[in-house]
């Protein structure tokens, strides 16, 4: 229980006292359970989202925009961007970011199958939207550059977070906030 | 001590304490100096930060660019863009936000003297950089329009703060992140 992520040695005992206070029928059920979801969700084969089909809902999904895919890092990245309900395209899952400390090259993420997709269908857009550490970055601008040659590559903003305060954003945050500024509308 | 602003009733207690055990002459000291900060430090007649001046150093200093005005909402704020070394304009200070539910309007803040400074100097450009609650929003907004027949009016970027994870980002956040995508250079 303790290789779960964000479960600490206390968390695993209180687990796995629980599960052994239950009755075996109930155990039996969640056991099978993990088992099943284990074998039933992979990743789809367009865009390496989580799915338990071999192409996932979204890439199935008529009334999603076909001419632009949102790169991002991993699945949660897009759970995270569907919650916010204002996205309509396309999304392609990395698998993670380029981390050469940790052994992750390019051919180790879901790279040439973005560029096949993106080479070979009409797009209007690839917008990346990658988590801005110096990997995250490193990432970016490797895929934008692959990418350029066939479509508009753009980015997601960074600067101030909603609700934020100027006064306690630290200064990298800032910078970038300033050096990103737009026209008022 | 208990009206100062981040002391408790406990720090309280632990700054009088403190207070009360130091040399008279120690005591006497931060007193003066309290009186003499007050005194001296009024607000630049041309940018209202805070200055001992009548107009500010940055206000004075021949090497800051003229031609652009960061608006701010508080002296705090130009602290903290200043710590970015990152502008080399001009600022301007507001004094607060537009809030009519503290009974501050346009009248209370340092505005009329803004529209003043822009239309009868030639800036090139207005940085608009207020943070994003309701009330700067709308400060924002209002502030803009009264310039934009002036000068070209620019606003600082909301999206992802840097080193700030999409997953953990609140939607309203990722939304904005989204919508003031960028080209990649």
């Amino acid at each position: 229980m303790q290789r779960l992520p964000g479960v600490g040695p206390k968390t695993a005992q209180r687990l796995a006292l629980h599960i052994l206070k239950r009755p075996e029928e109930e155990v039996n059920t969640l056991a099978k359970a993990i088992i099943e979801a284990k074998k039933q969700v992979g990743l789809c084969q367009v865009c390496f989202h989580l799915s338990a089909e071999s192409v996932c809902e979204i890439c199935r999904n008529p009334n999603r925009n076909n001419n632009i895919i949102c790169v991002v890092a991993d699945s949660r990245d897009v759970i995270a961007l569907e919650k916010t309900r204002e996205y309509g395209g396309k999304y392609h899952v990395l698998g993670g970011v380029i981390s050469p400390m940790d052994g992750i090259g390019p051919e180790q993420l879901n790279i040439s199958a973005l560029v096949r997709r993106v080479s070979q269908q009409k797009v209007q857009e690839v917008i990346l939207a990658i988590s801005p550490s110096v990997e995250g970055e490193t990432t970016t601008l490797y895929v934008g550059q692959l990418l350029k040659p066939f479509t508009l590559v753009t980015r997601i903003a960074f600067g101030l977070p909603m609700g934020g305060d100027l006064e306690y954003a630290d200064e990298v945050t800032l910078a970038r906030a300033l050096e990103g500024r737009r026209e008022l509308d």
